[in-house]
């Protein structure tokens, strides 16, 4: 029963922090109180609060991929409200959203679900191979807006990714100095990478750990291949024998390489799949490697309303570890 | 219940906000949406949440009257903790304390009450007729603390009032503009007024009502007498025969001159009482003419722990109307 | 026939400025084209709207004068709402209020009427000899908020006066800058003026010249009598005999005291009188005289509104020449 | 013989922090690495190091008192070399001065003694009843200096503390994100406070607690005696029956008014005494009390230098248990 | 004998600087006491602590070349606590690693090893020819995580090394101020050279010159080959006859090179070598001539623990002359 739904007037966070969340907060010492805060408001929002796992609702797409090829299957998801909404209904630990979307709809679900502003967006009208996104919102957008982190792209592999993580670095310190949380998104992408490299696990591991080294307190990554991409790499990894054949043992693998585990990482759902079980199938996999969660943007407001909310609350069940 | 007692994974607040909350954010519409999150925050956490009353626990009497008058009576209250635990166990809106206080056990609390900075501050070492407490705190502690709202003291009737209503007016502004509610403490003192006058109904109306012209968002005010102070309001008062026999009658005045009840006003608790019953009758009347709520100090902290427990969970069933 | 009152739906600037409107904005040629715009927007609201004539609605005595005094009589006007609306309905030119009454609705009614922020304010729990107002909001505040003008109080005779001559000078210098008017209450008072001097005819036109000097566009100041304070201004009036046996003759004075007609100069309606008629005669004085209008708060909101709304269209008939 | 002149290499820290020491840096969770990592060096350095006791070598009398009263009785303390190797010889945590005495030698003795920069001075060529030291450097200068920590002086019972705690908040605030902790002297004074008062023991109490709420890490007052000033405290202390017949107890006391021990009480050696034993005998109180160290400025420098070498060893002994 | 162990409280530095780390501190006379005391620090801190010889850990392969190729062969360096606990068990005079790597665990060893930030970073997923690394934190991150040191790589020979010379001035500029020590990393790089160019004699002792000039405290550079890369450079060595045969004499002439011996230069371990006598090898050619110490990070954590620790204990042995 989730909170609040009894005759008692529901009270937040009565219980404090669970053992789970403080153990994750402990991984953060060196951040002040203010980023604690935060990421224990996402860690203990929804209906995975408490667990230190996480579904979060991202919709940058319409800016990243275009209106139409994001929302016409299911226009409900034009209006910004929907997935604050969806993000609420479903019980998700945080929506996440370029300032227009977040602008549109925050004063009016003020407090209801942790907010993160995406603060540097890519459009395709213009799709060049070492893409550089731009930087569309400020720190003081997030504050003013009542968000609990930033969220921030780099792309490792593109000729333009020093000036990413130079861009991250500036928003990151200003963010931790106003007790925000930063969450990077890091995918591999450039002139640098085969197509398949992107998502190879050597790439991936490596675009996660360096997202941490760059201060990332959150990462978000796309789910690996077992394909290795670098010749020096792949050397390593054959020698070594680094299990990989299962998804979620190249999970383990991710997470082991962002500080042993001692980064919150999730990864993305990526496009739109028909089967829903393929896409809980990735979820065990991401439970079953010690990955934290997951953040579902397409698979979520690509469905109807009511397809989505019972998708979400499986994939919530399987990382509660009330489904197998 | 309260949320997180079952075996569910508790969640933070999945129904969103409550009518009676959407309602009095509704009457800060000038605000951004990040002080309308933390607005919310406050009146969605610990028991009453969601109830649009609140029940604050403030702890700067170390500061103000000294560690000794304050503590000595209960011990356990000199150790920082203590103050967040009992906050949390009793399921307070939020806890308020000087710089020094928070910061000694923010981090170990991280996100599980909401705080406010006490941002000024005085001693009685030097106890002046006309006093101008001392600014101890900036709002980039607040958001490095991990704050929902700075704390403010103005004492109307000093003729050092003007200098705390422009520093006030300087924090307001930045806090809001970082998303930061802002709470005043407006008590009337200097050497303009009688001791009686403190107190009296047309000054704490008057305190009231400065707060919320300077821009406050909570008020907190002492409970007043029906005593009339100033000749020319007395007049007034009298000749149009305000209401003013009950405790009640008084705080719907109260209220009323604060913007018609348009803005939150709560009732400082005062000095310790030792009869339990005297507490609750004036929540009684807090709750019978409209106010908010309460902020009690100590009453709370110089009660035994468990007496304090039990203390404040009978108030916070008058104001969630379970006890007539 | 003046704007708005006819059939013709009043539709905002369809038709241009009138010549008046555009002469008034002919003296503040050294202004900005924003602060022009403000000041034609002030112009061209309302039923006196293209007449170059005032009618605005100041409520701050909530703060100066403290809220029963203020709103008690007539309760509705607790209710920061109740003026927005008031001056909406009378077809006012403005409505001007200190930082909380314009926060508290400028939401609901934006672009409605226009706004004169109040920076300035003094409360009576302090009542000091030689006031000095807190400066309560700032020009940013203004613009936040939507408003048309600043509004500053300065109080010629008092020791303090300097100081808010030079606070003025700062809040006009940055609210020129953005374009913004700014408005002067300029209220002689102090230990150097005898109480009958404070509204001496020479004390008035001193007070209405200086705030001109100090770059007022629009000048309010209280309706002078027929005393003479000043030893030395006493013998130039009467040596030159300057006409004052009438009130008429007095607003020409002041009048042309403001750099002979060049600058807005408004009267105040002073405290609530019972009879109506003798706002009237006040009004039609100003008018004889070449007065501007009248800002006229208490006689409004303490009466009853439909008597309010009868009362201010008597006015802006007088203003408009509709009655003699 | 000079340190790594033996077979083995010496090495600073190859064991880690003490457990004390590590739970000591935990009560300062709020704050950033670089200072736990200055308040590890203070804790760390000299004959007391890793046991999280202290004693410190003060020498801003030549500004406070004159130098002559200073130094006259021990010439060779006019030279600011004598104090570095006075403190490194002994075996001291640390070496606190202003700015010059620091500037004068800090090259030469590079990283040899933690080093405190007393960032404001008063002098007695006019000693005023209410006094505020002057600021006599900066946060910059304790960082080019190589400085681990600022100190600051407060005068709580000054009319001008509040000016004193507001220096104090600022400095406080940029020494902190630069790594730098915060060590206030907190001193009680002004005309509020009769002679007697300002060693009272709810007075001294006071004065640590405030000091802790203004945020500093490392608080140093004067030994209380038994006298209680403040009236309303005196009724509290005698009702409640705290225990202050010896000075250990007065010293507990002053411990738990200081966040219930967990902020780091020194205490100040005062005046010059004659008998060494006294001196011993107040180092043991304060040890028993559970205070956290001495600071002994005249008692060092005033008495001979292998006088003084013996006199602070003993001391030393008495606080690392290895004499009763 | 370690510090520490013995039943006395062990105590930092209570002998002072040694005669060598005087005379090294004594060449950087232009510094503040500041830099100067961070300069002790690091020659202070770990097994070599006095004799002016270095072993620096350095962790930022996880970056420069992805954190399976650094840390699949012995997975417990995938935390970064396990190198805070590597440097300190085994002496180092420090420890240097990325932001990210040192924010993790900064904390919880506050103040055990001095930190070196590495400031900018490259990695391999876009691996252009001539690489310009990205700038990943500043200064300001360097105090409030405690660091001694910036470190700063620039790759002279690359076509962007004036951009990497100017980023370093800027930074090195501001670590100054701020009593920072500052270490370069100098490796030559980029299409101007051959890859067997990159470690050539003259090539090497170039770089070192190069950091020095750009006002670097202590340099790293490779152990050059005695190959000449530079036909104008080759001639003067060439008939001058500078000695290169053997490591040992282009160590000499790399530290020549360096302002004759006047700064500190340091030299990489480089890739891991399998075998152990190799790397001591190198060490005893560097120690015998005249070089200062090794930055060794790959034949550190790429051994298992154990073997780790004694293969650095006889690094330092061979520094300490305690072996041939």
């Amino acid at each position: 029963m989730a909170a609040g739904t009894s005759a008692t007037p529901r009270g937040g966070f009565t219980k404090g922090n669970t053992d789970r969340v403080k153990e994750i907060l402990s991984w953060y010492e060196s951040d002040n109180p203010g980023v604690k805060t935060n990421l224990a408001r996402l860690m203990n929002a929804g209906r995975l609060g408490g667990t230190g796992k996480f579904v979060i609702l991202p919709v940058d797409q319409g800016f990243e991929h275009g209106p139409a090829r994001s929302f016409a299957v299911n226009p409900a998801g034009y209006n910004p409200n929907y997935h604050f909404e969806m993000a609420l209904a479903a019980g998700c630990n945080a929506y996440a959203a370029p300032l227009g979307f977040i602008e549109a709809a925050a004063a009016r679900h003020a407090g209801e679900i942790p907010l993160i502003l995406k603060m540097n967006n890519h459009d395709v009208l213009h799709d060049e191979k070492d893409p550089l996104p731009a930087v569309t919102a400020r720190v003081s957008d997030a504050l003013r807006l009542g968000c609990v982190a930033i969220g921030f792209t780099i792309y490792p592999g593109s000729a333009e990714a020093q000036t990413m993580y130079e861009q991250l670095r500036e928003a990151a310190e200003e963010a931790k100095a106003c007790g925000l949380a930063v969450v990077v998104w890091s995918y591999p992408r450039g002139t640098s990478l085969s197509k398949e490299g992107e998502t190879a696990l050597d790439v991936a591991a490596y675009a996660a750990h360096i997202a941490a080294e760059l201060g990332a307190h959150i990462i978000k990554v796309k789910l690996p291949t077992d394909h290795l991409e670098l010749p020096e790499a792949k050397k390593v990894y054959e020698k070594v024998n680094v299990p990989r054949a299962t998804l979620a043992e190249r999970v383990r693998h991710v997470v082991q390489a962002t500080f042993d585990g001692h980064r919150i990482v999730i990864f993305s759902g990526g496009p739109k799949k028909d089967s829903d079980d393929a896409v809980f199938d990735e979820a065990r996999a991401i439970r079953d490697g010690g990955g934290f969660g997951s953040i579902i943007g397409r698979n979520s407001f690509q469905r109807p309303r009511e397809h989505a909310l019972k998708f979400l609350e499986t994939i919530m069940k399987i990382y509660a570890g009330e489904l197998t």
